[in-house]
């Protein structure tokens, strides 16, 4: 019986034209979040399993994978060991650990996988790439605005022109349920409702607040203010509406309206609005909250928000901290959907084959690839000699757009033949001038990327 | 007490500062490698435990990292899932999968972490990279040369001056035991033995083969040819010097001789040399052995060689496949000793600090370093509006080199203070020219990289 040879459940083999285009994305995030002074940090796969358990709630528990110990321990059955779950727990553990190392304000990325053992599904994986950009150490807004600029900068720079951030507040929001009439203990199931407007629908909200006990009078208010759709002064008229309101929630307000006004200078201006029915699955958020969409895709792109009670849980500090996660799997989902890849990051393995000849010597072919390879060409040679019919077929499967023929013709005349292997068209052109004619022939035409 | 905050024993977390440097690395590895036509793959860090297990040796068997089952199995101990130990073994299920997807003669690089459970050391980690290539599918001495070249431009694009690649044939040491004398049944032994040359000298290889019941008279043959040291035509010699050499015998001089010969017409030429004693620790090996090394590290910087009964396992074919694993820790390890990082890998993680005053518009700032951001400048803003000193302390520790500075005086004049905070010299500038002035003053000066 063969062996089973597909992945592991949920997981993936990403195949070269797989991991190009993940290296494309994954090197504009990083770019664009160096430009903005954020700095790379890499935590190991494996964390100490008290360091993961118990910081994502009953669910997020079952679904860590964890590690049998080994040796002589391997039959207890016991674990010492688990996969990274996110990248914020770890980003914690890093910030009690090397703090006399790292800047008091200190900006991180990181673009790493996570595991985690849900069901798979369509676009849903047990091993998926997280790209987290976090602030640690300031309250400013000028970290939100900073920060949506920075993710606005990102999508941009990939192609993306319909993206909406959505930008709300856990204090609005709170203010909002409170003046509705939802009890305190009862905010944490209207949220979870809340949270899925966008995909049942009111009505499906409607009944989900029911089931939760908050009555239809409640809803009625809710709804009022959630679907007032004032834009042009949406804030200031629901503050004027909620009579309930202690500082914080003043505060929030004030919070809103300075990212709002600060991120107007900024490119992320006109992505930018205030929708008090966002509310962010994660408990943990404490201030402003943030979600990217598009138009064609259920759920966001990524989202983030302030969380000041976090960072330090090691070092039972409190620090502020305001981070956004980017979500790979679905930006590399839609920019395949829209086609939205970029022609060099879709180019073959080479640019050019050198062909080997049956009785000629293989060194002509060899000192060839090298001096290309030298001016940066691509190269591939064919391994071995054989008829000149097998190798440009090889050469064609692979999409390698030219080939360098060395025959006993062309090293008699110190020659070598370009053959275009789209068009079919080739010329001989003198040893010393191949390196000129191939990388004239490979320059993109101008306009391209 | 507070919480265990360090990394997993054997771990490492990487702070800005060596991700740079780790992602320097591979850039030029994988680089390189894409110009001699190898194409990327990436495999799940998760295999189904069976694609791993009995897969290295009763020793490795123990060394991965086991997954527990999850859900209503988890209390049974049972595992179901490994994290990856090598880079060839997901290889050869990778080519047995997608075998209809992949070009028959597949040149592939990955990159990844692999994870061992071995005892933790100086510079031995549990979580480490490797950077392999491999060729699948010819058995052309074409292949090994040209990833012999391949292995070299990378490190002399590293910048390493002084390193040796060694070569031998797992046929030609059969040979040289059978002609000395060393049973059959007894060559696994030996060469485990011989393997430790480089370590612990001849005598302690005398001791080591005595002990494994290989006579004193077999080893004085063995090492009168390992130290013939006849480098111009050490290869005919020991040919001839075997009385004992079947066909086998005889096609691995003639393939050792045909690297040799194509090899001096690329740039590995003057690095390559045969070398009688190479054993290479691995058992799959069935052809060309080779392995890189530099004086001031014992043990190589990597190694590799043809293997053709390994990449078929899973779909019990036979395909011959060459490979070559280069080890990004010790290439990290020598470069850190030798300070071989060019200047741009070590810089800070900003250009300039954009500075923020109390009293003063924000906006002013925000849209400077947005300016600043879209000419490619990477900019750090300093979060909120303090004291001027405190803002260019915090710069200068994170060794920001200039700071541009938007006070009340400045925004009058329409222009903008560029500080260098190495030199203390600073001047106005209009704000019209800040980016032109700025982008030359980070230019780094002509013959730097």
């Amino acid at each position: 019986m063969p062996a089973q040879t597909r992945p592991a459940r949920g997981m993936r083999d990403f195949l070269p034209e797989d991991v190009r285009r993940r290296e494309y994305v994954i090197g504009v995030v990083a770019d664009v979040y160096r430009r903005y002074g954020f700095e790379p940090l890499e935590t190991p796969a494996l964390e100490n399993i008290e360091t993961l358990t118990g910081k994502y709630g009953e669910e997020g528990n079952k679904l860590i994978f964890k590690v049998l110990r080994r040796g002589e321990h391997e039959a207890s059955g016991e674990t010492d060991l688990a996969l990274r779950y996110d990248l914020t727990v770890p980003l914690a553990r890093v910030v009690a650990e090397h703090r006399g190392k790292l800047p008091t304000c200190f900006k991180r990325y990181q673009i790493q996988p996570v595991w985690r053992a849900d069901r798979p599904a369509r676009g849903r994986f047990r091993e998926f790439y997280q790209c987290d950009v976090d602030a640690i150490g300031s309250q400013s807004p000028v970290v939100e605005v900073e920060m949506l600029a920075a993710v606005s900068d990102v999508l941009a720079t990939l192609g993306f022109d319909d993206f909406t951030i959505r930008l709300n507040h856990r204090q609005v929001l709170a203010a909002l349920l409170t003046n509705a009439g939802v009890l305190v203990h009862q905010h944490a199931d209207a949220l979870v409702a809340l949270d899925k407007l966008d995909k049942i629908g009111r009505a499906g909200v409607a009944r989900e607040l029911l089931n939760r006990g908050i009555d239809q009078q409640t809803q009625v208010r809710l709804m009022n203010w959630l679907e007032a759709r004032y834009p042009s002064d949406w804030l200031d008229w629901l503050e004027r509406e909620f009579t309930i309101l202690d500082d914080g929630g003043r505060l929030a307000f004030q919070n809103l309206r300075e990212i709002l006004r600060l991120a107007a200078v900024t490119n992320v201006g006109p992505r930018l609005r205030f929708e008090p029915s966002l509310a962010r699955g994660l408990s943990y958020y404490t201030g402003a909250i943030m979600e990217v969409s598009v138009p064609d895709l259920a759920g966001s792109l990524g989202g983030g928000g302030r969380y000041d009670g976090l960072i330090g849980m090691f070092s039972g500090e409190d620090i502020p901290a305001c981070g956004f996660s980017l979500g790979l799997e679905r930006i590399l989902v839609v920019m395949g959907e829209r086609n939205m890849f970029p022609a060099d990051v879709q180019k073959p393995s080479a640019d050019v084959i050198v062909t080997l000849f049956e009785g000629q010597p293989v060194e002509d072919g060899l000192r060839l690839a090298g001096d290309l390879r030298g001016a940066g060409v691509r190269v591939d040679v064919y391994p071995a000699p054989e008829k000149l019919g097998k190798q440009l077929k090889h050469a064609g499967a692979k999409g390698i757009p030219f080939a360098a023929i060395v025959g006993g013709d062309e090293i008699a005349t110190g020659q070598v033949t370009i053959k275009n292997l789209t068009t079919g068209e080739q010329r001989r052109v003198a040893r010393a001038d191949v390196i000129r004619v191939l990388t004239e022939l490979l320059r993109p035409p101008s306009g391209g990327r």
